[in-house]
């Protein structure tokens, strides 16, 4: 697989290129199946429906790698806290974290109940190409503990930082509880066919640099390493998110660097492209206009030259973009790769 | 001033502090001047209250500079803008620009209208004593014409940066128009009385960098520029938010650069540190905890050796933050910044 040897930094014949949320409402093929799920949640509870809509892109696009069709939330969700979502709201966990009584209910054999995400990862990996790749992933313990002590989605993240300041014990018990059962999440999607693992840390850029380090990398990397020990050969990527500032600290044991495009790509390879495959990072509303794609790719892929580099956005996809734009750019991709 | 000398580099006998959106809802005695106005925009509109809350913080807190209370939206509104401020969802334009025409409709003499602004200023200095400064402000052009084109607040900047990619020559001649009228407003803030000025650009962190260079930075610049050769006496503050991962493309003739919270001052000093006074940076939710204030000052203080430094929040005051601590913080600057 050739998005697998370049997790593993080896030389590939072109750039292997997936999209973040490329299975996604940009799509009509996808509405259709959410539609007949009934509603987003379900759509995750289902492994028939996530299947298809978890290969959608790889027909459709061409892309070389498949991502798990899940929700990052499902994991709080089967630690005991109840989930929504809300139409033009978003999720919302409409009993957040309070009190340490609330740490101890939480259910830590969560992982064990996350089956139909194995189920949707075993379909997936028999019906997909062999050449092509399954990634699964997870949301980082940081960024699961703002939903869960917030609520829903926030501006200020209010909440989740007063605690940070004025109770750390907490904020670092209910990470090493998520630290716990991630490890035990993503070992069951490896288990079940996934050919590389991510860890999103979407919240990074809520913390300053001292904070990041110590309550949201060192669980990734507690994650990364314990995957790493266990599955030496599966690759692990990680992606805290507009961390530009930091990347002077970022070490541990794993495999690719996720790069948001809000951090020059010149600068995460003079940090930590010798150290680490890159992922990224064109900025999701250039696929507006296809000159805005040329430009973005040709810089990209002239300072990646063809090596220790997987094609992505810098953010997910967004809903009103062009599918024949995202189908532009993987061609595009492929074919300019090699020739830098 | 001590806050004047210090944007200028000169040694002084400590470090001056000042916080953004220090005059705002945390303080009673903020609410209770707005309760009066019967609205956030009334408020703006009023000069004589507008003094009172710009004054408020000086008294209370002691810090070495007022900046003008205002809003940054005041400039499109002034261009002919509808703009209203709806309760627990803010500002909103109705009728966001749309086509040439609605540029050409834009009222290039809105300077001349915002006598309110110019009117508070007089009062302001006035009755601010001799040794306090005052600091004018406005918006970029870049987070004005963002919020002129989405109407309001937006996560994703999906219409502003289609834009960007799909017609750069309409945003350009946006981008012009916003940088002449406000090149006037500072002047007349200068002209008015204001000490000093800072242009905020607010969603800087939404543009990669080429486009943070060509949409928003090229323009500040200018505007600071032009100040710069008509009252180069008056020191001017630049203030991108989020842009940790270009600070090396900073450039152009302007005297304090403000740094936000997630760029970590040494990496900021390192790039601009002798070029530019830097401004900032504590994050703002540090100061829920008074242990989190001593070290996240500490850190600071010990960085910059109360050289070439003003201290600052690093984004604006939260509304439910106890001003003791702000007091707290503001003391400890004073006493502990000439101990490094």
């Amino acid at each position: 697989m050739i998005f697998i040897d370049a997790c593993k930094g080896k030389k590939t014949p072109y750039t292997p290129i997936w999209m973040m949320r490329q299975a996604g409402r940009y799509l009509s093929e996808y509405m259709a199946v959410r539609e007949q799920a009934g509603n987003f949640l379900n759509l995750c509870h289902n492994p028939q429906l996530a299947k298809e809509v978890t290969l959608q892109p790889i027909d459709i696009l061409g892309v070389d790698a498949a991502i798990l069709f899940s929700d990052i939330l499902v994991v709080p969700n089967e630690m005991g806290m109840e989930l929504e979502f809300i139409k033009g709201f978003g999720p919302k966990f409409p009993k957040p974290l309070e009190t340490y009584e609330d740490l101890e209910n939480l259910d830590m054999s969560a992982s064990e109940k996350l089956t139909y995400v194995y189920e949707t990862i075993k379909l997936v990996r028999s019906e997909l190409a062999e050449d092509k790749a399954l990634i699964g992933f997870t949301g980082s313990p940081w960024t699961l503990a703002t939903y869960m002590i917030e609520g829903q989605g926030t501006k200020t993240y209010a909440k989740v930082k007063k605690l940070i300041y004025s109770n750390p014990d907490y904020m670092h018990k209910l990470l090493q509880k998520l630290t716990d059962v991630i490890k035990e999440y993503l070992v069951k999607q490896i288990e079940a066919g996934a050919d590389a693992v991510q860890v999103f840390d979407s919240w990074a850029s809520a913390l300053e640099r001292d904070t990041f380090f110590e309550f949201s990398w060192k669980y990734m990397v507690e994650i990364a390493e314990f995957i790493k020990e266990k599955y030496p050969e599966t690759p692990v990527i990680l992606f805290p998110k507009g961390v530009s500032g930091y990347l002077d600290g970022i070490y541990g044991n794993f495999d690719v660097f996720g790069v948001d495009w809000s951090t020059p790509i010149e600068l995460a390879k003079e940090h930590l492209g010798e150290k680490y495959v890159l992922q990224g990072h064109l900025q999701p509303t250039r696929l507006y206009s296809k000159d805005a794609i040329d430009s973005g790719v040709d810089h990209i892929l002239k300072t990646m030259k063809n090596e220790r580099h997987i094609f992505n956005l810098g953010h997910g996809m967004l809903p009103d973009l062009d599918r024949n734009n995202a189908k532009y750019l993987v061609d595009k991709v492929h074919n300019d790769s090699s020739k830098f």
